[in-house]
């Protein structure tokens, strides 16, 4: 039952409400991916390039960085993750699960004043399949907002799927892009910067609070993977 | 990353699988709806009856049923809770969340054997909107299965508008419905079931351990829909 606020709040004294869908330009800015030599961040990266964003990717390692993006051509550039965050505007969290909170907590400062995008999920594996891991903080994107206190962290891009972002053949990924986050005007350059992409949408879908479920929703895109051999995406409907 | 178990395992002494669209036959089961007088209990209820299948509704109050039932025609059928489990084939929960351990509690005999579909969503709602709640037992599917230990239960049904639903003048929605269950068979004839409403496809998503995230993302979608004026929905592409 999804229908509690689509009734309308009395219109007195209310502002006309701004058009969801007036996003701002961000051609123009640097983003970076810390993780950026795994299978998401590659991918991330490969699209928003080839789409003429300005990408660092980030490692542990800056020369597998490097290597990396010049795999991935497009002016792509490759560092160690501080330096990627220190010169990026927006940075985008691709790291694996396991190291989230210890590599964000040496970033700090890095990444202070920056917009982060947290796009990792929490996710455990056992012979049944995925299943959601339980995360102190409620959320990955959560717990970067604990650790990053001078950071604006948003969470998005968690259900694409990484083969299919990094074909060169696929031109176009029809699909949509939960954004997550407090600020309205950080959620909207994140779905600026996801509608860079041909095909992918970004769609405002709450506050951070209520990413866990967002985050945790690729077990089942899993499951649905598996019985159907297919790499499951998500479109809102109406929106 | 969601891309872990679409490689193909090895194929030798693997049976075929079998085609996940194969899905039983289901026009003559009765299906009741427990909570049926709420109006994600009757707007299914609606559509299901509408589409040909024998619908009984149940309620705590015999006579509230009759009246829900008489308003939606179709020859639905209204009864008390304890009445409706028992005559029908399937049942749909669809109580709100604050009464839902108890009613199953108080019907468990009355389930015994059924096929159950939860369709329950545990969200709270403050000032900022609405927020998945925490269920100690993981998610209102698992509570069910904790409560009825023999029943057969599964989930689904969880991100439909309940406007949308009860609209006669709406011919079709076009969006899909995860299904999760630990039992295949169970999970085809639920499948089956959704895909009687036309328009609305039923999308195997996974084992009841992955029910949370699923109930939770309600809470997601009401952002959407608050943002965008909507009536949002879900499609599960490539699939």
């Amino acid at each position: 039952m999804q229908d509690w606020f689509t009734s309308t709040a009395p219109a007195a004294a209310k502002a006309a409400p701004k058009d969801p869908w007036a996003l701002p330009d961000v051609s123009h800015l640097v983003v970076g991916v810390l993780g950026g030599t795994g299978d998401q961040g590659r991918g991330l990266a490969y699209r928003l390039a080839r789409a003429g964003q300005r990408l660092i990717l980030g490692s542990r390692a800056a020369d597998r960085a490097r290597e990396a993006a010049a795999e991935l051509g497009h002016d792509v550039e490759g560092t160690d993750n501080a330096e990627c965050a220190r010169r990026s505007d927006i940075v985008i969290v691709a790291v694996p699960w396991d190291g989230h909170a210890e590599i964000l907590q040496s970033l700090r400062a890095d990444l202070a004043g920056k917009l982060v995008v947290d796009c990792v999920n929490p996710l455990g594996c056992d012979k049944q399949g995925a299943y959601a891991l339980t995360v102190p903080e409620g959320s990955a994107a959560q717990q970067a907002a604990a650790l990053l206190p001078q950071s604006r962290v948003t969470a998005a891009f968690h259900h694409l799927s990484a083969a299919l972002l990094q074909k060169p053949e696929i031109e176009k990924i029809d699909t949509d892009v939960m954004v997550l986050g407090d600020s309205r005007a950080d959620t909207d350059t994140v779905q600026a910067l996801v509608g860079r992409v041909p095909g992918i949408r970004g769609v405002y879908a709450g506050r951070l609070r209520n990413a866990h479920q967002v985050e945790s929703l690729v077990a089942n895109l899993i499951s649905a993977n598996r019985r159907y051999k297919a790499h499951a995406g998500l479109l809102v409907t109406d929106v």
